[in-house]
């Protein structure tokens, strides 16, 4: 009752998911937000993977901390207006870890939706934790998503776990906007050949095979060497999302 | 109590860890069993990422369902003897999704250490999955592990979540055997350059840091093309692990 009062400014809200973990889903959600929020829209990032949260540090306000008004929490603000409700702006520093069962986690969740004071906003994005666990689980029955984004790499393993969750969201009825498919390829910084170490064409077939839309290829980028902060209109995964999230806003 | 004493005849109970997903606890945890049974030793697996089981695909037995017997479960058996007790082995088929909160996934993971026959092992390896839930902190409490294997790759988000449980090890007294640098590098398949696509010597910094000790490096496979499924003694996940398992045995 609560929450969907304090969502109703929200004109469309997007999870982002993956089966499995390190896929690049917290990197594809910044990446979106920073490109919807350039173009002048109003943004916000609910961080929902409690126990590794990663959007602070990807947006580069990860010493920023969460305040408290009297009329609710105060989100976090990053580059362009992006507001953001993450766990890693509730503990004194990134090394903490937060030991919480799920119905903690998901009653910290339930506060960011409830208590948030996200406004107006054109979109919400979630950044759930991998798998189909007690996170995406209370996120698909407590609000009304416009749709799910899908992020794989072409690794069996991943693909296998997609597939769970692709199942998972035909079973409660959620949209599946389409799948993003990361570390597609890398092109070696010496000789240029194209390597796909994780495989070729497996995303296309599992979209394929679930006859859902593939809305976007991420290469594997050799020059990243581990700095995935996005400090500028000019990082890595702001140009590697832009014509994702064109085609996300085609798609509403 | 029932727990303590069905676990009671295994010798040394290792859990393999990570902050962050993806990162390749499954292939290290699976490779690590495989070369220890080949070496003659007696190997069991829990599977403890309910929403994300990887280990049944990963030794090849992703067909095999779990069998109950009058004294037990009874786990699956793949090469060398070795026996999975995942929840993969317990859903009809691969894509089908456990969407269980937390205290439903510890209670399976309850079940795995009460009532599966276990028998007599040289090690019990526990694939735990990513962060600091339920299922981490469910293990840590119920058994006595001789210790953790750490696995991180060299980005900077894997760092950030690694050193949380880093933190929790601590508070939990659990002893860290060591740390896994996995995806450290590759070789280009052209040209032979050697490329850090997440950094170079950000997993030592971290292990210094912590005055842990850094077990291994395995590079990227850039041959791999998402097969990682272990099918002979030549498999590259048995290969890249086999030092790694001697160094594990020659610090217990």
């Amino acid at each position: 009752m609560k929450i969907s009062k304090n969502l109703g400014a929200i004109r469309h809200r997007i999870a982002i998911v993956s089966g499995k973990g390190g896929v690049g889903k917290s990197t594809v959600t910044a990446g979106i937000a920073y490109n919807l929020a350039r173009s002048g829209l109003k943004v916000g990032i609910l961080d929902a993977d409690v126990s590794g949260p990663n959007i602070p540090h990807l947006l580069n306000v990860e010493a920023e901390k969460m305040q408290v008004s009297q009329e609710g929490l105060l989100p976090v603000i990053a580059a362009y207006g992006i507001k953001i409700a993450s766990a890693e702006s509730l503990v004194e520093s990134s090394d903490t870890p937060i030991v919480w069962r799920g119905p903690m986690r998901s009653s910290l969740i339930n506060q960011f939706l409830a208590d948030m004071l996200w406004g107006e906003l054109d979109y919400l994005l979630v950044d759930l934790p991998p798998g189909t666990g007690d996170e995406p689980l209370s996120i698909m029955q407590t609000i009304p998503l416009t749709g799910l984004v899908i992020v794989s790499t072409p690794s069996s393993l991943s693909i296998l776990d997609v597939s769970k969750i692709i199942n998972m969201a035909k079973t409660m009825n959620v949209r599946v906007i389409g799948m993003v498919e990361n570390m597609a390829y890398y092109e070696c910084p010496g000789c240029h050949e194209k390597v796909y170490p994780f495989g070729k064409g497996n995303v296309k077939a599992l979209s394929d095979k679930y006859q859902l839309r593939l809305i976007g290829q991420m290469p594997l980028d050799p020059l990243n060497t581990g700095k995935d902060i996005i400090t500028s209109d000019d990082s890595p995964a702001v140009r590697m999302t832009a014509e994702i999230t064109r085609t996300i806003e085609d798609l509403l």
